[in-house]
């Protein structure tokens, strides 16, 4: 990502954070992750967040879709090698709207849809629709994909350790970890 | 505690999510934890939160402190029987501020206060100021109390697994587990 995407980006995030009214320390706004995943295609498929702490056993995060943004497909299976079962999480809307996709029976009329020119990385079609202070728990292993509605979604992660490195993504194309250029 | 003073506190309770835009359900809303320790002495100790999720691998809360409230002197240690080796526990300020307490050396002139008539059952004295967008992470074991400043506290939890019955008080008077009266 070239450093004047990720100023730009970076600047609407914080509008976001404003609106959720979520104080961040001055720290933490000059280390905002954004993620574009490798795709360089950030409007429409990114994740912005702040890690507040992340240990061997507890993760918090606060995460920003922008309007229409989605995380695109992954899931956080078992890492034999570290002797961990796998993250476990749940995803709480502080302000506007995210609509999930987990496995299971595939939503008629979702809300959301998927990228175009994606269609054949994403699986999960059961959707769950998050307004400021609903909640859903996603257990390890389990598929998801979700997209901030029309008015972007500020977004609690409340989870075990968190080992972004090992997220499996069903895109083979993603990179997860993002790198800025000059 | 009698249920007239429980619906009383909880509707302060609710005006400080408001103050901290804290977007809650009305279920959440109607089970609203007020916790007053046995001690009948709500005005100078007790806790008031919501707890959004607790599995057996993940915690977190979401706590108010009225303005003074203290939340009294505790540590969760391992519960050998469940063979849980003890919560850690991130505290992330929202709104207003919080003197946290935790064992180390004495802050001098400290800006919070033992409640009068308790100073016996008080023994951390280290002091950690949180104002909104700060926190700190507290390990298994250690003793600590917290209490809010004159404009009160929201403050997140982000911890492993609550086993708030394992909680072990320095004052031996406290039971932790509310009962409601009519």
């Amino acid at each position: 990502m070239k450093k004047e995407v990720y100023e730009q980006v970076r600047a609407q995030v914080l509008g976001y954070y404003e609106k959720a009214h979520i104080v961040l320390t001055e720290e933490e706004k000059n280390k905002i992750e954004i993620a574009d995943f490798g795709l360089n295609d950030l409007e429409y498929i990114g994740l912005n967040l702040v890690t507040f702490v992340n240990t061997d056993r507890c993760c918090a995060k606060e995460m920003v879709l922008l309007p229409g943004q989605t995380c695109p497909e992954h899931s956080h299976g078992p890492v034999p090698e570290l002797k961990y079962e796998g993250k476990e999480e749940t995803f709480r809307c502080r302000y506007g709207t995210v609509y999930l996709y987990v496995e299971g029976a595939k939503t008629q009329e979702p809300k959301g849809h998927i990228p175009k020119g994606y269609e054949a990385v994403y699986t999960a079609g059961h959707e769950i629709v998050l307004n400021a202070g609903e909640q859903y728990t996603l257990y390890p292993g389990t598929k998801h994909w979700f997209q901030a509605g029309p008015y972007g979604a500020v977004i609690s992660e409340f989870s075990t350790r968190s080992l972004d490195e090992y997220d499996v993504f069903t895109d083979p194309d993603i990179k997860r970890i993002p790198t800025i250029e000059d």
